[in-house]
């Protein structure tokens, strides 16, 4: 009998190699499908290792048409797709701002495409890396799913929101289970970017002083990756509650710029200064403050293990031993 | 001293046929950008007779970075564009439906190079014809622009949800003023499509018998295009209150499919009898029913004229006047 296969796309990224085991330890076929533009094979190497045959990986561009259409054509040579985790964009938000058709391309076209190739090869379930980006600034409103309109102020969540009306809409005519995850900020490793890197980085260069874009102030909610991942796959495994739109976040109200600093310093050089910008946004697109409400998910029975900061501090550990143990 | 300029995209269409004389009306040099898909250059043709060379009107594909660049290279050598309106967009919802490259073709690429384009140009205004379909199908509920989550059930609002976000996100970063309107079903001539274009050319070709796809039960508000016109001027021309998303439509509840069907039959055919299907939908991607709340835009001071029934009764006899003395 062939093996019920499970497709990840931008599987090489970071929250890619922290689902890909998960799924491997099911006994699916995982097939990662990556640009290898910011994803690594080496995030991937242990599981290689480790599970063999059960595990393949493709390079492909997927916001081209006849390179998703030439990769699904040979998954489904392989046996019954059963699902899509769709991961793939461009994480690099300012750039998509600079020049939108970066998320265009790597944010939307993605979807676009791995949609046509959900209905043209008959995969029933979809499950997406949406973002809280799509809300844009609500000020002090704690959001939940229902909160809108959406207003997003950066490319990358307008595209993420066109991804997602993109997937309720095929959701209407041809998948049977479709769901919508609005990531947080998420850390963890293998980190590639975001801002306890950038701390790192900094600190690497200057180990005296830590210079903060933006005032400090700026309060955002934070989930380990190891709460992610275990949030989809809770849902996923769930099969009564059909399609849904979910926030996944920690249940707190977040950590602020200057928290974050002050835990990477405390790490990595424990007797640098710390000196900030004025604005409140780091940078344009940037949200300066949001709130999460996870009630939607929480009722459905799960709950993340840690709240932002000690997400943080786990996270911090993790990049800084990752940094030091990477060659590069 | 150079005139200040108005460029409509897809303004050769039933929309922007009605707006463009309101353009005019104000002084301003009027650019019509089209493809002519749908859009007919006789829709336009009194206003070009009219007001001679302050109405300028160019054919080019807006879905096209180079058409669509090298047309606005063109327009700002007249003078300072002062504002785009953009009606482009594919109208054929259930097209999009079976082929998704549509909609992300006309629907949600030309938003996004006329984006590029208002970046580039400095075009200070942006102002957005999208549409209740954003919303998807939420029951009984009450639609106000705070209603979420969209989760559209065609792929065309999917693409007009995409819109949405990409203008928000270029608002924050360049532009000055962005409208979003969104357009509930609305009527009146010159149609292109529709139900009323419909029934009468079933009642055309079979004077006995109109035959209705669903079962007639699926009640939805229309807005006539007067009003509609009448409304985005009104909010277009208050300066103050910022970048806004308004529902637009009437204030009532809405009309029937059914009703809609005796109007046009006892317009064009009174003898002939009505037969409906089983179906609540129309078709894929039809929303049954809606109801709309513009609370923010009368807030506002604006109201429309006529109510959904008397908007329809109105249209019927218009479009059934265009269709005879239509050539075609």
């Amino acid at each position: 009998m062939k093996k019920k296969i499970s497709v990840v796309a931008g599987g090489a990224g970071f929250v890619g190699a922290n689902l890909v085991p998960r799924l491997l330890e099911q006994g699916l076929l995982v097939v990662v499908v990556d640009n290898f533009c910011r994803g690594q094979r080496k995030f991937l190497q242990e599981y290689v290792k480790k599970y063999g045959e059960q595990l393949l990986i493709k390079e492909a561009d997927l916001s081209i048409f006849e390179e998703t259409d030439s990769t699904f054509c040979d998954i489904a040579k392989l046996g019954e797709i059963d699902e899509i985790w769709h991961l793939a964009a461009n994480s690099d938000i300012p750039a998509g701002i600079v020049d939108s058709n970066i998320d265009l391309k790597d944010t939307f076209l993605t979807t676009h495409f791995l949609l046509q190739a959900a209905k043209k090869y008959k995969v029933p379930s979809f499950h997406f890396a949406s973002s809280s980006a799509v809300y844009g600034d609500h000020g002090q409103l704690i959001l939940s799913e229902a909160s809108g309109p959406c207003r997003p102020i950066s490319y990358y969540g307008a595209m993420k929101l066109a991804s997602e009306g993109a997937i309720t809409a095929a959701e209407e005519s041809y998948l049977e289970v479709a769901n919508i995850f609005r990531f947080p900020n998420v850390v963890g490793t293998p980190a590639t970017h975001g801002v306890i890197s950038d701390f790192i980085k900094k600190l690497t260069l200057d180990p005296k002083v830590l210079n903060v874009l933006g005032n400090g102030q700026q309060q955002k909610s934070y989930l380990h990756v190891s709460d992610l991942v275990d949030g989809m796959m809770y849902v996923r495994n769930e099969s009564e509650h059909g399609s849904c739109i979910f926030n996944i976040g920690p249940m707190d109200d977040g950590i602020t710029v200057r928290q974050i600093a002050e835990l990477v310093v405390s790490e990595v050089s424990p007797s640098a200064s710390i000196s900030y910008g004025d604005n409140a946004k780091g940078w344009v697109g940037d949200v300066p403050k949001f709130q999460y409400n996870i009630d939607k998910l929480t009722g459905f029975g799960w709950r993340p293990k840690l709240n932002s900061r000690d997400a943080i501090k786990l996270a911090v550990k993790q990049i800084y031993s990752q940094k030091n143990s990477d060659p590069q």
